[in-house]
Order: C-alpha cells, then sequence, then structure tokens
C-alpha cells in the first residue's frame, strides 16, 4: 500500500471487508451482462454499500474529497473487485467526473449535478468522438462537436463515441467547440436531444451503462449550464485527466492483486509433470515478475498522487504512470491467465475479466503511445542544446 | 505463403474466393453466439461451402490428406476468417480428428466414424480433465479416465472438460487409462451415458458447440469401438499432436493476416497530431513487427510441415513451433488491437475477435511453457557431457 | 531522488560538483586500463576527494553510517560517473565491507581492517569460488574453501574467484566453512599464503584492482582475525547482502542517468530522414521508456533502503530490487547505446563503458534469476493452501 | 541450416574442420589485440586456410561467386569461430566489398582491387561519415564527402568515420558526391591522400584493422578509378547492401550457435540449489529460446537468400531479416551470458566476444529501427486506401 493516513487504512479497511463479505459473493450474479451490470443490479449494490457506510468512500461528509495519496489507498482497496468499485462508486468515469465538477462547479451546479452522484446516481462524460468521422480522441483538438451561442442558449451538436455509462446515467457532461476554444456543458439525463444510437460490444465489461455512440441533436442549453467559463473546456479537462488517469491506475492495481492471488492459489494447488505448478521455475518466475510489477505500480501510483497532492497538475507524471502502469498490469493479468491454462480462459475466475478490462485500460485514458509520444516531447524540450 | 504445389495454391484460391465473397459477410451474423456459432448455422455454412467446393478442403476424394505443406497453405488461406474455417471443416478438433482416424482408423471405423465428419458433422476429443480434480491437462500422464473391460465390452468413466464441441458432435474419441496404458475408444454421439454437464464461458468463442465439462457415466463400448490397439492410444495421441499444432499455427496465422490488413487500413485512415496514425512511427514500429513476425510464423509453419511430410513425427520441431508461433500471434493480434485504438476493443472489428482467440491458443494445445519444459529436457538430453 | 534530508541533499550536491568538476574530465585518464584505474590513479582521485570533502561521504566523521535513504541519495549522485563512484570511496566491494565492519567487528578489529578503508584504502571479499570447482557462487552452500582450527590458530585453504580489487587491497575478508557452519576471518593484504593466481578479463572494466582467481594456501591467521561468531558467517553475510544490493542499484542508476543525458544530448543533435533524431518516435519512445524505468528505479531504491531503515534485513523487498533495477538498467543503458548509433559503440562516449558495467550488474550480487527463484519460494511459502 | 546443394554443404563441411582444428586453438592468441587481431597474424590465418583449401570459399575457382542460398551455409559454417570468419576471409566488410567489385567492377578494375582481396588482401568501405560533422550514416542523403572533376582526375576531399579495416588494406571504395548523384571511387590503398587520424575503440574488436576515422585530403584519381558510372554510386551501395545484410547475419548466427553451445556445456556441468543448471527452469527456458530464434534466423536467411537468387534486390526482406535477427541474436547472446554467470563475462569463454560483437551488429548496417523505418513506409505505400 501507498504512505498512508489512518483515515485512509480505516476506510480502505472498511472497504476490503465489504467488498470480501458483500460483494465477490455476487461477482457471479445473473445481471452482469456483457455490458455491465444492469442499472437495478448497481443501485442495488450501491444501497449496500450505503447501508454499509461505504458508498463514494473517497468523499467525505461536506464534500471534500481525500487527498490523492488517500484515494489511491482507498481505490485499491475497490479495486479487488471489478464489481466491488462499482459497488462503492467509485468507478470511471463518474469517480474523475465527481472531481472535476468538485474543482470547477458552482454551488448550484454541485447541487443539481454532483450530489445526485455523489449519492449513488451516475454520470457520463460526452468528449470521445467517432473515428470513423477523424473526431476527438487521443487528440482533443480534433473535436468536431460544436455549440452554438443563440440568445440565452446554446446549441449542441455533434456526434459521440464510447460514452461510458450514458444509459441510466443522471448528469451529462459535454465537450463542444465553442468561439475561442472547447466549452463543458452540463446536462440532465436522459434527455430528448441526447440521443443514444448503438451500445459498443466491447472486450471489457464491466463499467454500468456500457460504452456509446450518441447523437447530440440541436442540444439546447442555459448558459446556466456552462461549466466554468465559456473557452475554458480544455483546462478542466487537464484538471481531471490526472487524477482520473491515477485512480483507473488505482482500480486495476488492486483487481490485478486479486488475479495474481487467485494464480498463486492454483499454480499451489494444480500438479503437473510431479509437482506443484508452483514448483516448476517456469511459473514461480512469472508469479515473482508479478510481485515486483505489482510493487513498482504501487510505487508510481504513490509517487504521482504525491505530486498531485502538492498541488502540481502532474501531467507528464501521471503521463508516466498511465504508460508503465497499463502496460504492467496486462502483463500481470496475462500472466495469470498463462499460469491458470484453460482455467483461466473461463468466467470459473476474475482473472479472465481482469485480464479483458486491463487489456482495455491499456488504450482508455489514452493509449500508452500516446504518452510516450508525450514525454518524447517533453524530453525534447527540456534536452540541452 | 509457405512452398506450394500448384494443388495446394488452387485449393487456397477457391477458398480465399468463398471466404471474400461469403462468409465474411456473415461475420456479423446473429447465429454466433458466445459459444460460437449455432449448429444450424454451422450446418448452413458447410452447405455453402460443399455448393462451392472447398468443403473440407485438404482432404481429397477418395480420403488422401493433402501434404503438411500443401494442408498450410490451404488452412492460411482458410483462416482469413475465423467463420470460414468452421465454414470449410478444417477448425479445431475436426481436423486433427480428420487426421489420426485416417491413420489409425480400421476402414469400417473410417465408415462410421469419419466419413461424417469429413462431410461435414462435427466430432469431439475427450482428453482433457478438470483441472480440480487433478487430471490430465498438459500432462497426458495424470488420466484419471478409466475404462475396464467386460466381457466383450468396455465401461468408461470419468470425468472430461474442456471438450471442445461436444455438443452437437456425431463422433467421440475419448481417451481413457486401460490395462497396460491409455486407449482411445470411439462413440457415436450424443449418447446417454456421455453427459453434458455444463458449458463453460470462455474467452475465445469461435469453435462451433463451445467447450464442455462432460460426464462418462458408465458409458459402455463393444471391441468394436476401440480405435487401434488397446493401450496405445497415448501413441495415436503423438500420431495427432504435432500436425494438429500446426493446423492451429496455419488458421491463426491466416486470421492474424486479417488483423494486420485491418489495422493496416484503420491507421493509414485515422488521423491524430497532425498526420495519419501510420505516419506516426509508434504506430508504423508496430505494424512493421507484425510484418516481420507473420514471416516467421510462416516460415517455421512450411519447415515443420516440411519435416511431417518427411516422415517425422515432428515433436519438438512442433513445440517450437506452437511455442514460437502462438506468443507471435499474440504479439500480433495485440498490437492491431492498440493500433486500432478504442475500436480495436470493439466487435465492429474482426480484430477483436482474433485477440481473443489467439490468446487462448497460446493455452490451447500445451501452453507455451510446457512446450519450453519439453525443448530444455531434449536440450539437455542432447548436451555434451 | 528518493526522499531526502537536508543533510543527505548537502552532501549529494558536494559529490555532484566533485563529479562534474574534477572527475568527469578525468574519464578518458590513460591510467584507466581494462581492468580498471591503476592503484596510483585511484589514490590519487581519492586525495583529490578528500581535499574536496568528499571522500567517503556516506559515513559520518566518528564512523556513522547515513540512513540507508539518505545512502541512496548520495551513492545516486557518486554513481553519474563510474570513475567518481571509485573516487569518492563508495564502489563495490568497499561500501559493502564498511557497512558489515562496522555493524560486526571489534573496535580493535574495526581499528586495524575499517579504518584504513574509510581513509581511502581497498578492501576485497573472498567469497566466490571457481564455477569449475563447483565452488560457491549464487548458491552459498557450496561453500569449498576450509578453515581448520589449529591452536590457537586457523589454517585456510580454497580457491576463491570474482575477487574483486584482491590486487592492492590491505583489508582481506574471507569465508570459508568451520565446524557449524561458515566463518568469516580478517587478513591484511597483501599476505603470502593469499596468491593472486590469474587477472580475469571481464566485461565491465571500472572496479580499481580488476576481478581475480586466488588461491588460499594454508593461510594462518589467530582467533584475533575472526569476523564475529565462529560460524555466524552466512549470518553476517545477510547483514551485507541486501544493503550491499541496494547501493550496487544506486551507483548504477546513477551512471545510467548520466548515460541517458548523452542519449538526449546526441538525439537532439543529430539528424537522419529530415529531422532530428529525437523527433523520430522511434527513438523518443525509447528516450521515453528511459525516463520511465528510471524513474521506478528511483522509486524502488526509495522503498528498500526505507524498509531496510526501519530496522529489516530486506532480503527479499532487496531482491526484488535487485532483478528489476538490474534488468532495467540494462535496457536503459542499451536503448542509450541504440540511440546513438555507431557513436554509442565507441569509448567516445560514457554510454559504452555503462552499457558493459551494467551487463555485469545483471549477474553480480545474484543474478537475476536467483532472486527470481528466491521469490517464488516465498510466494509458495505464503500460498494460500 | 538452410536449404543446400552438395557443394555448398561439402564446402561448408572443410570450413567447420578447418575452423574446429586449426581456428579454435588459436583464439586466445595474444595477437589479437582490442582492435582485433594484427595484420601479420590475419596474413598467417590467411595462409593457413589457403593451405586447407578454404580461403575465400564463397568464390569459386574463376571468380564466380555461390548462390546465396550457399554462401549463406558457407558462412554460417565460417562464422562458427569470429576469428575464423576472419580466416578464411569471408569477414566484413571484405566479403560485402568482392560481391560488388565482381558485379559491377570492369575486368581491369577486377584485376587491380578485386584479385588480391579474393587472394586474402584487405578492403575498406568509405561510406560513413562523422555523425559531429552530420555526415551520412543511417541516411545516405547526408553524404558531404566531394569528388569535383579536374580535367581528367577526380579531387575527392571529406572525412568519414567507422571506416573498418582501413589500416591495412589494400583496396578502398570510397564514397562521394558528384554531380548528378553519388559516385564510388576505387584506391589502391595505402595512399597519402587517404590520412588515418584516429581508430575508433569499440564494443566489438574481431574486425581486423578495426574502425577508423579517416581525412581525404586532395585525394586524386584518374578516371579509370571510376566504379561503373558516375553518379550511379547509391544504385551500387544498393546492390551490395542486402547481400551484405545477409551475410552478416549468417557469419553471427554461427557465431550465436558456438555460444549457445558453450552456454549449453556450462548449464549441464555447473550445479547450484542442488540440481545442475540446465535442470532449472529458469535456465532451461533460456536455452530453449535460444533454439526457437536461431532456428527462426536460419529460416529467414534461407528466405533471404533465395529472394535474392531468384534475381531480386531483396531491399524489404533483407531489412525484415536485418532487424529480426539482429535482434534476435542480441537476444540469444545475452542469454548465454546470463547463463554462464560470472563466467560469461570474462574472455575465458567466446560468449563475452559474441555478446560484444554482436551488440555493435544491431547498429552495424543499420540500426533495427532504420530497418522498422523503412519497413513502415512500405507498408504505407502499399496500404490500401
Amino acid at each position: 500500500m501507498t504512505q498512508d493516513t489512518a483515515r485512509a487504512q480505516e476506510i480502505a479497511g472498511r472497504v476490503t471487508d465489504f467488498i470480501r463479505d458483500q460483494i465477490i459473493p455476487l461477482e457471479g450474479d445473473a445481471r452482469i451482462h456483457a455490458h455491465g451490470p444492469t442499472n437495478a443490479f448497481v443501485a442495488e449494490l450501491r444501497e449496500m454499500a450505503r447501508a454499509a457506510g461505504v458508498l463514494t468512500p473517497h468523499v467525505l461528509p461536506g464534500g471534500a474529497h481525500l487527498s490523492h495519496r488517500e484515494t489511491a489507498t482507498v481505490l485499491q482497496a475497490a479495486g479487488y473487485s471489478p464489481l466491488g468499485m462499482v459497488a462503492v462508486n467509485v468507478a470511471a468515469p463518474d469517480e474523475g467526473n465527481m472531481y472535476m465538477l468538485h474543482k470547477v462547479a458552482t454551488p448550484a451546479q454541485q447541487a443539481r449535478f454532483l450530489a445526485p452522484v455523489l449519492a449513488g446516481a451516475r454520470s457520463a462524460f460526452f468528449m470521445t468522438e467517432p473515428a470513423a468521422l477523424q473526431g476527438a480522441g487521443s487528440d482533443p483538438s480534433m473535436l468536431l462537436t460544436t455549440a452554438t451561442p443563440d440568445g440565452e442558449e446554446w446549441i449542441i451538436n455533434g456526434e459521440k463515441a464510447f460514452i461510458t455509462g450514458a444509459e441510466g446515467a443522471s448528469t451529462g457532461i459535454v465537450m463542444a467547440k465553442t468561439p475561442g476554444g472547447a466549452t463543458m456543458f452540463l446536462v440532465e439525463l436522459p434527455h430528448p436531444a441526447v440521443r443514444l444510437k448503438r451500445q459498443l460490444d466491447t472486450l471489457d465489461g464491466i463499467m454500468p451503462g456500457g460504452h456509446w455512440e450518441v447523437s447530440l441533436e440541436n442540444l439546447r442549453l442555459p448558459a446556466a449550464n456552462v461549466l466554468g467559463e465559456v473557452g475554458a473546456g480544455m483546462s478542466y479537462a487537464q484538471v481531471r485527466l490526472a487524477p482520473a488517469r491515477l485512480t483507473h491506475c488505482s482500480r486495476w492495481l488492486g483487481a490485478c492483486r486479486r488475479a495474481h492471488e487467485e494464480a498463486v492459489a492454483y499454480a499451489a494447488r494444480r500438479q503437473a509433470f510431479g509437482k506443484a505448478l508452483i514448483d516448476h521455475e517456469g511459473v514461480g518466475f512469472q508469479l515473482a515478475d508479478n510481485l515486483i510489477e505489482m510493487k513498482q505500480c504501487e510505487l508510481m501510483i504513490g509517487w504521482v498522487a504525491g505530486v498531485l497532492d502538492s498541488g502540481s497538475l502532474a501531467i507528464s507524471e501521471s503521463s508516466m504512470a498511465k504508460a508503465a502502469i497499463g502496460e504492467a498490469l496486462f502483463r500481470i493479468a496475462d500472466r495469470c491467465v498463462q499460469v491458470m491454462g484453460g482455467t483461466g480462459l473461463t468466467s470459473d475466475t476474475i482473472v479472465q475479466q481482469v485480464f479483458r478490462e486491463v487489456r482495455a485500460f491499456r488504450i482508455y485514458d489514452g493509449p500508452t503511445e500516446v504518452h510516450k509520444w508525450a514525454l518524447a516531447k517533453k524530453i525534447k524540450r527540456e534536452a540541452p542544446r
């Protein structure tokens, strides 16, 4: 675990107990479909979390967030079950949205758009656009969606893709081009002008509501729905950026710890060629590599959280962590599958799901290559002449 | 492509045309479920293949098989679509079963158990046993299923797992311990003593009939159902072993070629940071690595096929190929996903399926580690003293 | 840098200045041979370090050592030049020997055997034995050298190999089998019964005195030369073990930082195919990988140093760090060579030397595989049953 | 071995015998310095090779070259000892120079410049220029050296770097810019206007004459010394390119086979932790990886040689092979070092030298990254639109 306050340890301990006792027994529940747990099931899980005092555990009563280091501790605990992170309401994109709204939204907007999410409703972040249209993906400057002023209102039009949790969300945050830059808008969902066109069938499958293609068709919003300043959307995205990357890392590190434990247990139990798998160096070395890489992930998370806690935006630090941790967690999950052989390919073990989720994570929040590209730019800028 | 005869090239050309024109348009068909295409859909596809003259294309009229080199050419063509390999009836486990029955079964057995499979029926190979019971997996010596003589008959009891295609198969081959060794038995399916207990939910999903846990409950078979000699089951498994490994490699190389082409097309089309993805070295180098590794796979397949054609069992050569190609194809498929970003995670592209299938392939037919273990043993045996 | 005290930062700052101003200009000195700087040159460098107040900078006046975290900071600074770590007297094996003698030796022994080393004399650790004799290497239990009691004295016989710095050392520490275990003995060098047989020609080349095969031929030592308790030699080796691993990591991380800076400067300057190398992603991504891995090394060093400072022997933690950091630093150095092309292969850049030294480091202090083997054992011990 | 003619096998057999019986015993000869064997020692070795009938074994009496496939077989045999490739006169740059002169030089030029090299004299290829001047390296279009017509003569001026074998060579081939392109010139060496400025101290060390920085200072050459057509120098470089890349691959594959055999023998002999190293999967798997990768290298060499034999320039095929084989051979050599532990770091085994040579090979004849860059360009050119 990263360096902890007693407070964070205490919260993480409660989250751990809740997940172990109440959530893991539900991981095979039939209400979890290929596109994630149903909205009704999510609501039920969050009721359980509320009752256990672990709903939205990284936000204190009153709305203050734990420090980034503390949050890392709590989210690693929550990630121990993919369903657990959903249950306690620290999953993407909600967690990142809560953070940004906390930082940027007015009190009135917080009451209307943030408070329900803190209480267990869901939210969606309408940023990514279809690749087929050459819309915004890794390169946010390619934003195609427009918001046009019309009297006191804005009219928003555009196509969005990979909108996680769009179905069932109550709060939407929409990024659109406006004169002088990009602007974020808040919208209550569902909304007739926010049309869910198609649910994508993706390799990952834990995020409630799945991933959607969405059309924004003459979405009219009043000025009160502008988040922060007009034209400042990209700078708010930066506020959200590094913390959201980091909580992704924390959650999936937690999940990989679980996968590793399953693989260790399997390898200690299963015999082949005259001894337990774990006694074969070909297996034992893979588990040793897991141990090393999980520690490196934990250390990098702690480091970046510390940088964030110091007040920095941690843009390049979080790029380093996202690139390194994304790849490392995938190697860990992949080794767990491999160690478990055929069993590792089945849904009889959480390992298979973790493998799929972590594969997606190498792309979500910026593919590894985009982070390396940004780091190379930075190295160039700082190179001696 | 590997070195070809005109005959193999001609057949592969017809398979290629058939898949491009008739099968690829059906890849999104709703009759393909998480556990593979439905039996009815498979039957329909095979009718199409028969009509196009490409059903079971690696077996000549009269029953002779193409050479291993020729087969490699044809199966690489068939693998271009995962559904294609099913359609033309060269998929696992049928292709390996056909080969073994052709080599070992009596004419009467061939008429009864092989001929339907050649004509498009399906078969299953009951070898693997549950890990939870410490049954046979990578280590075949751990076989627990028993066949006990009872007058003129044998009574077979045991638990099997990961029995691919068990549902809907008409021919079963069962491996069981008998006095003096292990023996293979033939059984017509479905059979009341062959109880399908549970369909596994696996990462891969193209094999018709999916993967099953099966109980053999006092399965009574007459002596006529013994394949070859009593006690010689392991040696027949060896006959099947290397060719089956190799055709797996050929099929999935074909599929990875397809995935690579999709990734190239995407990278040439999609813009980011001011230029096409393919103009970013971070992407272009991944595609170059694919090019290199696909060529290495092709060369290894050609080499092992040549060894088999020379009459060798090619045990260690096929271990080298399976280990190397399994890992290489996974890297290729993984790079294709990565290059395509979010799109690569969706079922909008065949890349995602190829990724899942090839992940499983690293475990099926012996995990990479088992092959390296066998190779290390061989190196030791041949080391200078 | 790892978390620092002001004291460590101040010392490290002085070391940095000294190395930059006085040592780097001497890196091409003709008195550095294939087997390291000559003894006379080392003496001269240490005179310079003494004058600059940076000789043996990790040991305080009075003999107390800096904390492990502080030491890590100082040694990373010293490692910035391979010659620098020699100059300021923090190189292997002296640094590890100083630590162990400080912990275990009696005051009289410290005066006689430690004080000179703190003042800039050199020492050697006679542990490793020839592989050809199946002597102690990675597996210390294979120790062949014996010490036999003879009245008040011990008579030591055996063959040692890879004895770093044997030529020119004034203090020797000899590990030998004794009744009831293994024992360490102290010896003043040179000594006629400690015969330097052959200097090994190795890939690395910075350690003064090089690496030697040594015969111990009826080496007679009085009881006063026993370090600590008879039979407790292995436990003292454990005291030395983790700190020595860690300082190795710190020194070579410092050296890799230097190599990386050279590679960055080269890549920013050198043009190819129409732009600076650094503008090619194929180069920039390698430098980004360096940045990430240097940070991971730094974090692991800080973590293990903290564990040591807490009073633990940090056996498995230091195994994790040695395995991970050894491999990471090699990748870093290798990328630096590759980025610099032909220039990186020449002694015109320190990069080439760092590459050679770090290659050796993957084997010194336990090859990576031995650490993974130990970690796998630990995972097994702690596995759930 | 690649597919062979009886002729190639017979020649390779003789080369193998010669190297085993006469060259390997000389590998530790004191006349081999850091910059390679002395010129006198090379002359002596080639006298031995001539006496054994294996001097320049890939060129038939009369001057015809073996086919590329045959050459691959012979050079793999020659590479079994780094000194062996020198002894039998198939080393770089001579072998590539012989090939190009055979293809391009006039009969008169062949008599004057090629015949001595075939008979055991040495040659140098003056192409590369200093990085510090932004001269030609991986990007040949950056050529700075000029040749200016002056009546019937050309006057050549420029700086060259990394000129292998410049000292002691009798034939030089100089690339220089001329009106309309680049031109190659032939020059008898030593020549007062070809000034050897500085011998580089490089990681590798087998090439006779070492690597030099050279100044061309008003080098006057008559028209008869122009190789082929004025302005066609780059196209001749292309003729030399792929075959020279391939023979590099063949030679170093031979050397890696040797290193692997040494590592296997060591691992079979050396005990640790209760069994032979080879019985540890952590070691055995590395040796298995070597086996697989050596086979892949052999197959790629055979493939590219076949493409060359079919009349193609094999530019992209040889890029694929150079990139893949350079990296693979390095991994192989690196594993051999690692398996042998401390011993692998010493010159007591050829493994250490092979490691250094193969490290350099990843850069010589185009760094891996340049080949991937070229392949990515090709993939883009051929991408569907």
